[in-house]
């Protein structure tokens, strides 16, 4: 290949071979196999780990690092403010009672929201592990932490939607920035501006962010092969981050009807919605997205929606009731491919016109 | 310039030098000065002509014909069945009394809607003008008219916002298909299925609308300098479409206080926006826009709401109040410039990288 120097510099920060990252999409879907093959084959595997407890997060890292000796990147959700309001959480309950009764779920109390898990927890696992490199997503976790990950040498990227938000994370010490498109599946990282306003496609969002910032831009947001990958380097970016793609490898730990709606569904088929988890997040139309959409306004704040809807989704998964489960996929769609995640590379790779190694720019 | 067969084709189809389409903005935008200044610097300049009568759609033609001797585009919006609602209209004029009364209008009335232009009308100004290019907002007009067009031998382009859009202008003979992305300034194409279902980033539209349809697709929305272009051609675009980088130049009709919006804006400040029209177009936020967002679902409809609008944009452009126009502005409008066409066009072909005339490829 003959990368652009903007390209070339990232890959010897990240040590990687192909400016390619794979999403870290939180909700089981990044399985050791899954990040170690697309290390393996000279990717960024990522783990998301958001909704992981710390014990599980290190089972899953010592899982990937029996499978691969390349790095691969942990995710985690910035700790947001949250209000608990009984009222809600009520209300909510009710309305989800008639989908409890239709999965034979226990009716849901208030008792029923788990403790979200610590995010302190969280991070001393990533750091007890010895990861190198931390993503955030849902804006940044404050400025002693990231102190405290500078010392421990980690390479820190966070999430922006904006070029605002991008030109925080940078003066904020951040190394690298995940420019996030609207075209983007799974949950929204706006964390300045409200979620309508920060909706900027890709192809908006990645040049006008790489003139605002000095640290290297990431493109995410509907990239979803080789023709995604050039035109995002050709926009500034210095790779892309890609989530939808691996949704549909066999090593992702999807569920087969995730797998199948995705690969069925076209481009007018994603919507955000915020009624699985309480925070916006982009994912395939179905029938609990379109009958609670009209609560979307008085659900309980991220996580306890969450935790309110999580029975609901894990009892459908077991049942196959796809019409329940939160299908995150983003406006790519209709490229998607069920191959293993080393060959999806790899036709990646040889299907590059511009930054081929034929090509002698 | 060595630019790629389906690129090549799209030049030698239209006659023009580069794969530039100055977007056919509607409403005053697209001046003799302008559109004359992109056909001479190799592009292909377009008159919006939806909202002109016949007359000075014919006007405007010979202005430009005295300008350039190259050819140029018209776009038309397909004509749209509408109801008129005399409720709505009342409801909508008391709402907005208050402005006509800040900016000393009298007292709109229902008798205030003007007739509608007639599209047959404008239609035949366009043919008898001997125009050969013509491109269409808001759908198709039918195939009646489609089958007359093609016998003129007029090159007839449509406007798709999904897939599936795309997909029924290739069927109904349509010859080549701008892909309008959810970036775009101004009026969404959007025809087929609702309008919150078709708002598909560029980066994610384009590849597949090609990977679908077997005539030439030109990108839009969001696309402001050589990266956009090269990205676009990249993705399988023939062309690219801009709009809001023209907007900024010193021949466009722009009002200087919606220039100045447009250089000072930032790509969080446009919104979606139904209120100035009856039809959702993208602009950037002001207090009509803020104050109206709350009649967004009773408005009167297109083009009832336009008419009714019209005299308060009319006269807070004469006082030049910004808060009352219609801002229209893309989501890349971090990148405008105030450059002559001439000029713009110029810098974003010697700013190429990759379809440079120094790489052999």
């Amino acid at each position: 290949m003959n990368w652009p120097n903007h390209v070339e510099k990232i890959l010897s920060k990240l040590d990687i071979a192909l400016p390619i990252i794979q999403a870290p999409m939180a909700g089981g879907f990044t399985t050791p196999e899954l990040i170690a093959a697309v290390s393996n084959a000279g990717g960024l595997g990522s783990i998301g780990a958001a909704l992981l407890t710390p014990e599980s997060l290190c089972e899953i890292i010592q899982a990937t690092r029996a499978l691969t000796s390349k790095s691969f990147s942990v995710n985690l959700f910035a700790p947001l403010k949250y209000e608990r309001s009984e009222e809600k959480i009520q209300k909510i309950n009710e309305i989800m009672a008639v989908y409890r009764q239709e999965l034979n779920i226990s009716p849901s109390i208030t008792a029923d929201i788990k403790q979200p898990i610590s995010f302190e927890e969280q991070l001393e696992a990533v750091l007890s592990e010895k990861i190198k490199i931390i993503s955030f997503t849902f804006g940044t976790p404050g400025s002693e932490i990231l102190r405290k990950l500078k010392n421990h040498q980690i390479i820190v990227i966070g999430t922006a939607t904006t070029v605002k938000e991008a030109i925080l994370l940078e003066k904020l010490g951040y190394d690298i920035i995940v420019a996030q498109g609207s075209e983007a599946g799974g949950h929204r990282g706006t964390f300045l501006d409200s979620f309508e306003n920060s909706m900027i496609g890709t192809m908006a969002l990645v040049p006008q962010m790489v003139d605002a910032v000095n640290i290297p831009v990431i493109a995410a947001g509907g990239i979803m092969d080789s023709r995604g990958l050039e035109a995002a380097i050709i926009l500034g970016a210095c790779a892309v981050q890609m989530g939808t793609a691996f949704l549909t490898c066999p090593e992702a730990g999807t569920h087969p009807k995730h797998k199948a709606a995705i690969l069925e569904g076209t481009e007018e088929h994603t919507k955000i919605t915020s009624v699985f988890s309480g925070r916006p997040a982009r994912g395939i139309r179905n029938r609990f997205m379109d009958e609670m959409e009209k609560y979307q306004n008085s659900l309980p704040d991220y996580p306890l929606q969450q935790s309110l809807t999580s029975s609901i989704r894990k009892k459908a998964a077991e049942l196959n009731r796809e019409e329940f489960l939160a299908l995150w996929a983003g406006q790519g769609i209709r490229l998607s491919q069920s191959k293993p995640a080393a060959q999806l590379l790899l036709e990646l790779m040889s299907r590059l016109t511009i930054f081929n190694k034929t090509n002698n720019k």
